[in-house]
């Protein structure tokens, strides 16, 4: 256990007052463990475009909802754009195999350059859907646009999709349902450029009041 | 690299006809790895609250602002009660000697019942916020309540909060603002119930469109 015996404190007033660059990147460590996902989106004319987000969270299992942030000034106004104009997209987990090259969809490319093209990660497509998925990807899947959030402190616009079709392996995919997106090497991210393979501690039982949870699955590895 | 030989497809007629709670495992595992949080809360009568969330995401850095999800039915209502009452909360990143603690904490405890006493974990106080922060959690922070928004597809509430005061080991901050939660002892679950400690991968560098992304920091541990 770390010792917290030289903790320190950092009040609003000094986060205020940080370097612009600094504060970026300082509040981004706050939040934790991040999901990390590419999305792919192709425009009306047909440009595949491929971004990295990590700010999926979870809305609801019925109807499958998700959401995720687009900031006011970032690259990622291009994949906004075309999910607004077609209402597609998809969503591909990445992998230690390509986690450099999903971190470089980031760059800003201009909208004529297909980030698939730019990085080398190959397109993939599935009937029904026409926004391209990630085939390095093991877990994707496609959504539709639901809802468009605006959120007014910031100009940020929070996008909720809807699950169409999940594509998985099936070695993933557990009795009751639970994906493990260890087994399919996912990886996760902190800040703006940290990435982190995983180590499973386990599964625990359902909460109850009465008894302290129990492992379901222990990871001993 | 796993196979992806024996992928499978699901569609969403498959995840709409799923037992209901298997298509909340199901779909709670899609998002990819999570941030992992205790939020805590006092309520008008000083009554302590504390709940586990996996939603957290980034919202902005100036002001510092971020989001997370409460669900419509869930126990999450005591924190988002006391949140909407008070104005302020803490969050608390967690690791891996009290996950079994801070995943107690959503078992469905009565609103008399506080999670500190129910689970072992022990409130500390900090000038400035009338809310508990959580003793054994290396990183964490107060907030302030900055709006509150609806997703009306599925009565879902979306909370934003802005950070008034971080408290971390100052091991833990770089020298260019990054948080090293990794050497917090910060994990990270996925699904509803899976728990997750990390391995760093590296920081990489800025990402430009003339050159690939480098190692700015590579861990070999």
């Amino acid at each position: 256990m770390i010792s917290t015996a030289t903790q320190i404190d950092i009040t609003l007033e000094n986060i205020l007052e940080f370097e612009q660059r600094y504060r970026a990147t300082f509040i981004n460590s706050l939040g934790g463990f991040k999901s990390l996902a590419l999305i792919g989106t192709k425009s009306v004319n047909g440009q595949a475009n491929l971004a990295v987000f990590n700010s999926l969270f979870h809305v609801g299992a019925h109807p499958p909802l998700f959401g995720f942030v687009v900031r006011p000034d970032s690259v990622d106004r291009h994949t906004l754009k075309n999910i607004t104009e077609t209402g597609e997209f998809t969503v591909n987990q990445v992998s230690a195999e390509f986690f450099m090259h999903a971190h470089q969809t980031s760059a800003r490319y201009d909208a004529d350059v297909s980030e698939f093209d730019a990085t080398g990660l190959q397109e993939e497509y599935r009937p029904g859907c026409s926004a391209p998925f990630v085939k390095e990807s093991a877990i994707k899947y496609s959504a539709r646009l639901s809802e468009k959030i605006n959120v007014a402190l910031n100009g940020t616009i929070i996008v909720i999709g809807k699950v169409t079709m999940v594509s998985l392996p099936s070695v993933c995919l557990m009795p009751d349902g639970h994906i493990d997106i260890e087994k399919a090497g996912s990886i996760t991210c902190s800040g703006l450029d940290a990435y982190y393979a995983v180590r499973g501690l386990g599964r625990l039982t359902y909460a109850k009041t009465d008894r302290f949870p129990q492992f379901l699955q222990q990871k001993t590895s």
